[in-house]
This record gives C-alpha cells, sequence and structure tokens, in this order.
C-alpha cells in the first residue's frame, strides 16, 4: 500500500474537539482464541433455512439498490412490532417502533433528542460500559449512581438522585451488563413514576419528564416470571424499551437495535435520525431473519438452561455468582481477577475482565464452550 | 395493529431538546409517480451479476452472523482504497479511508470530532440542504457564507469569512449540490492554505488548523479534465475528500460513504463512531459490488454523455442552466417554479424544488426518462 509522495505541511494541527483527546477508540480486545465468551454473542451461527432465506431476501432488495431505502421502514417496524406481542405479550403498534444500526444508534438517537449541553443521563454503576460514551458523544452529562451489594437498585437511592441531577434520560439496562441483574417492574414502575415532571425545565419554565430508557438487550434471556418492561408501556409516555436481534437472535453481525415507546417519542427520534439511516440490504436481512423467530426462540430456551446450569456448578464449587437474566454470568471474587482471566486466556478460552474489582464475566456458549471453559478454569483454580 | 389499553398517564411532558421543537423529519418529499428525477439516484438497476455476486457474498457472511462484524473492516477499506486508486489516480492507504452507513454518517463523524459547542461549521449557499441537519446533530454552529451569481466561490469572501469565524471545519460539496458547481483545484488548495492555523484555539492557547472538507458525492460525474481534490490530499493533512457508493455506483439503497484523509484524522473519527457500525452484511454486499467496477463505471461515461446533452437541450431552448459535473442540473428561471415543478408533476415526471428561487432540478435518468422529461417540459412551458 503506498501514499502519497508529497510531504505534508509540517505543523498542521487538528481542531480535536475538547474531552477527545487521548481518548482510544472503544472496544473489547479481539484476539484469535479457539473459545470466545467475552462478548456476549449468541455461539449459534444461523442454521441453513436463515442463511438462505437472507440471501433471497438480500437478492430480491438487491435488484433495487440503485433507489434509496425506505426511509420509514414500515414493513420491518410491523415486524418487530409483531415479534415483541409474540415474546412478550404486548400489543405494541408499528408507530411505537424505531429501529437503527444496533441499539447503540438507538441510545445515540435517544440523547440526541432528549440529551445535549446543560443536560444529565443518570445511570446506576455498574453497568454498560459503552453508556458513557454516548453521553459523551451528545454532550450529555454522565450522572452514574449506585447499585447495591447484589448489583440490584435502591429506590430510595434512585428517587434521591432523580431528585438531585433531574436528568433528561434514566437509563437501565435490564438484565443489567455486566452483572445480569434484572430489574423488578415494581422497580422499573417507580422510577417511572418519580421521573414525571423530574427532568430538565422545559421551555415554558415547567418542569418535563426525564425520558426512563430500559434497555432489555438481553431481555429474552430473562427467567420464566420475569417480566419485560414493554408491560409498563400503555400507562408511561415517558418510558422506551430497547431491544436488539444481536443476542437472543444471534444476528449481532446484522447491527439491528429497535425500542419500543409512544409514537410521540418515536416522532422525536425521526427528527434527529440521519434520513435512510437503514439500509435496503439491512432491512430485508431483519425481516427474513424474523420470520424464523420460531427456530431461533428455541434457542434461547436452550441457552437460558446452559446458563443457569452454569450458574449452578459455579455456586457448587464455592465461588460468588450474580444473579443472572442474561446470557453471560459474573463471578468472583478472586483476588486477583486478572491472573485467572490471563490463565483462562492461557488455556484458549476467552472472557471478559470488566465489572466490580475480583469480578471476571464469561458467556453462555454451546455446550462445548462451556465444557471447554469449567476444564480451563478447573486447572487455573487448581480444583 | 391495536396499542396497550391503559390510558397513558395525563400530561407528562417529554423532555425534548431545545432547538428541536416542531422540527419534522428532513426528506425528500416521496411520491409514487413513473419518472422519478428527483433524488439524484442512478437511474440503472444492478445488473443480474451484481445481484447474484451480493447475494452470495451477504449468504457467505450470514454464516457468521451470530458474531459481531470487523469493526474496523480493513478488507473494505482496501477495496476503498484500491477504488480510488483506479478512479482518480490518487495512491491512497486503507488506514487513510474511513466509512460509515452513508456519506451523511461520515459528516456526523467529521462533526462529532471537530465540531461542537461553541464551534463553527463553514459552508456556502446554496448547497447541500442536509449540511445544517449535521451541524444542528452536533450542537455545531452553521455558518453559510455566500456563492456568486454563477455558483463558485470567490476566494477573497472565502478567506474573510475563515478569518472571521474560525470555522473548526470547512465544508465544500464539489460538485456542489444543488448546482452541479465542481471547484477548481486551485480553489481547494488556496482554502486549504487559508484554513492552517485558522481554525479554532487548541487546549495549549495556539490556534489549531480548520478541517476542510470536500464533499465528491458526485466527484465520479465530473467532465473530462476536472481532478479530484484527492490529489491534494498528500500535501494537506487538514483536507477530507468524501464519496459516496450511492451514486456514480448506483447503491443508494446500501448505505455507504467513505472518505479519505491523513491516517491521524481517520484516527480521530474511530473515537467517535459507534463500535461495530458497520454491519457485516453491508461490508459483504459493498466489497462484492466494488469487484464490478468497470461495469458500474461504465454507466458512469453514458450518464454524463446523458447529462451534457441536456444541459444543451435546456439551453437550446433559452433556459439558464449551471454548468454541471454531477448527474443533475439546476435549470430556470421561473418566475413561478413551482407552477412548472407542479405541471411536471401532472404529467408524471417527479424532480425537485430546490435551490435559489427560480431554479428547478432534475436528476439524469435513462434516455427514457429523459426524453419523458422533455415531452412534459415542453408541455408545461407551451414550447
Amino acid at each position: 500500500m503506498t501514499t502519497p509522495a508529497e510531504t505534508p505541511t509540517a505543523d498542521v494541527r487538528l481542531p480535536l474537539r475538547p474531552g477527545l483527546e487521548g481518548l482510544e477508540p472503544y472496544g473489547a480486545p479481539q484476539l484469535d482464541v479457539p473459545v470466545l465468551l467475552n462478548v456476549n454473542e449468541n455461539p449459534y451461527p444461523p442454521s441453513e433455512a436463515v442463511v438462505a432465506d437472507i440471501a433471497d431476501a438480500v437478492a430480491r432488495a438487491a435488484h433495487g439498490l440503485n433507489r434509496y431505502p425506505d426511509r420509514d421502514f414500515l414493513e420491518l417496524r410491523t415486524e418487530l412490532a409483531e415479534y415483541l406481542r409474540v415474546e412478550s405479550g404486548v400489543d405494541v403498534g408499528a408507530e411505537q417502533v424505531w429501529a437503527a444500526n444496533g441499539s447503540n444508534e438507538v441510545m445515540l438517537h435517544l440523547l440526541q433528542a432528549f440529551g445535549g449541553p446543560g443536560r444529565n443521563v443518570l445511570s446506576f454503576a455498574p453497568t454498560y460500559s459503552m453508556y458513557p460514551e454516548y453521553a459523551r458523544d451528545t454532550l450529555t452529562a454522565w450522572v452514574a449512581g449506585r447499585r447495591e451489594a447484589d448489583f440490584t437498585l435502591d429506590l430510595t437511592h434512585v428517587r434521591e438522585q432523580i431528585a438531585e441531577h433531574r436528568p433528561a434520560v434514566v437509563l437501565l439496562a435490564s438484565p443489567n451488563n455486566p452483572t445480569g441483574t434484572a430489574l423488578p417492574l415494581e422497580t422499573v414502575e417507580a422510577i417511572c413514576e418519580a421521573a414525571v415532571d423530574a427532568g430538565p425545565t422545559g421551555p415554558d419554565g415547567a418542569p418535563t419528564a426525564a425520558v426512563v430508557v430500559v434497555d432489555e438487550a438481553y431481555g429474552e434471556f430473562r427467567r420464566e416470571g420475569v417480566p419485560s418492561a414493554l408491560t409498563l408501556l400503555g400507562r408511561h409516555p415517558h418510558l422506551a424499551v430497547s431491544r436488539t436481534m444481536s443476542k437472543a437472535f444471534g444476528m449481532a453481525g446484522l447491527r439491528l437495535g429497535y425500542l419500543a415507546a409512544t409514537p410521540a417519542l418515536v416522532d422525536h427520534l425521526r427528527v434527529v435520525r440521519l434520513p435512510y439511516h437503514l439500509s435496503a440490504v439491512t432491512q430485508a436481512a431483519a425481516l427474513a431473519a424474523l420470520r424464523h423467530r420460531g427456530e431461533l426462540m428455541a434457542q434461547v430456551a436452550s441457552l437460558r438452561a446452559e446458563r443457569d446450569a452454569l450458574v449452578g456448578w459455579l455456586r457448587d464449587h464455592g465461588l460468588e455468582v450474580a444473579e443472572s437474566d442474561a446470557n453471560f454470568v459474573l463471578f468472583g471474587l478472586f483476588p486477583d481477577r486478572h491472573e485467572v482471566w490471563n490463565g483462562l486466556l492461557e488455556r484458549g478460552v476467552l472472557i471478559r475482565e470488566v465489572g466490580p474489582e475480583g469480578w471476571l464475566r464469561v458467556s453462555v456458549g454451546t455446550p462445548q464452550e462451556t465444557a471447554a471453559f469449567k476444564a480451563a478454569l478447573e486447572e487455573v483454580l487448581g480444583w
């Protein structure tokens, strides 16, 4: 690869925005290791039937690729709404659904519409490490309250934080990453109630609500009897529940995140989205994958069982394990977690060194991958 | 489609960010009309060979869709660099290339990295109507200098505007939309020189450069002998040249925009991009389309010829026509342009009512579409 021969002008300095100096791009280390249990991917590749359907759908869409895609992707929103209805038993209309290239773009749209300079986004740590970056990218101040020792939320603390910071957005991951903790419906409901009139002051001087965003990226992995925050949508116009096709659907490579909220909230997101942000290819592939939801949901059941078994096995060996409603498990506590992480890596198993000091996070893989993880951990810990 | 039955909490007000009140989502009207010459799409759909290659590539990628995509998409950046080398004769390395979901996301990354509160982005009107929205979305102040009566830039005026506003970014469309005007290389070079030390003050109190962005979305349609600003890249570390696969490549539905700049500038964009912003499907489809560049570039030559003939025909009929290096033509002047636009629409031809008062913009279509446009215009103007 050659580069232009001319010498660049000396001492030209780029006007990097204040706050970005010295930052590195976000991303989990991508190492070439036999057993990848570090980024909570679904370990099962799409079946041949799913692959064939995606290829057919993309071929049909490709005939019209010289034209811009459907800007409002109503067919995809309709099918996502139908999926939510089947998965959670909640009737959601297409006009209540929004989608983007990954739920990180959905979060960006939310903070572009409701955050910004002089405004706060409130969350509760430990939580997903990308959230502060969404805040930074939208110039919204990041405020982190705390989770309790068992990673649940204390409502008194939450209410105090809301009253103190008057956030534009309260961002709650449920199940939480990296801890796996799901929020009880009563907690989400109480936070929605606390958020009414608790947001920034509106243009007329009267208070607005804080938008409550429940990030259910791992929602499909929740245990029997744990409801989705989707069931609260009808009562709280300032509630948004986000989902993704990356995890339960096994489509991390497709980049399709979405949310459900009131049509009025969705309309505000439509103002800040870049026009044509969802390609015709993405729309076609997502629609094809959604047609196979039955098959893909069966995998979710098996991953859930695998997760519960892994939690039991770790506890049986005397480790602390956070309650998990996700496809990963946070376990510990290790005096030197890096040594454990590295010992696993040396045995070909990549997990994630993330979360509070002493804890490690492992994704739920195939039975073979879980067996490899267990065998490696037994060696590392000398069991 | 049903919605939840519960009554939403009364009088909850969403905390819409100041500046977004009452705004409607951007977008050209999408009407169902036989001849669509309104959004500068390439009128030629991909050939069966291109469609088959895209479907094959996506099917291969689909087997691994449960995994996150290559975050740095080096293969795609390498092929885009190779395409630029063939198209413009300029050697560009993969590390100098950046891509995103449409060149509008590329612009967003540029303004996220270099714009922001208290900073200006300077452009020269009339120009692309989305630019002020990118500024708004990144909280960068939008400053518009003027173009001359023939839509060229006056260097004295440009230098004055730079000195007055100390912009973080100077955004120049070449060919310009909606006028079709390409900038001479000498103008771009002079602006790059004027931009050194003319940007915002850096953290140490010393001036930084303004980043000069030349948006060559329509660059491949430039007339014989008109060079690309890519040829200036080696000399100006604060220059970025953006391109898209939407226009010349006929891939508007794919959403793939990109730019070339110094590796240092690209590294700043990597900090603000959302991780995994380019899906595995987009990467695979773009790589497949790039393998057919020879075929697709032949179409560009025919569209160029069609454009020049259309310019000639309009001038022969006594209309004013802006010089065009793009795949569209700005023509006028009409005392009531809306009436002309509407007359064409009534005859099944949709063009765009855009640009300075009195002008209309028509995209270059197939010979059949151009014939339909000419016939309709003859009727409307009573020729």
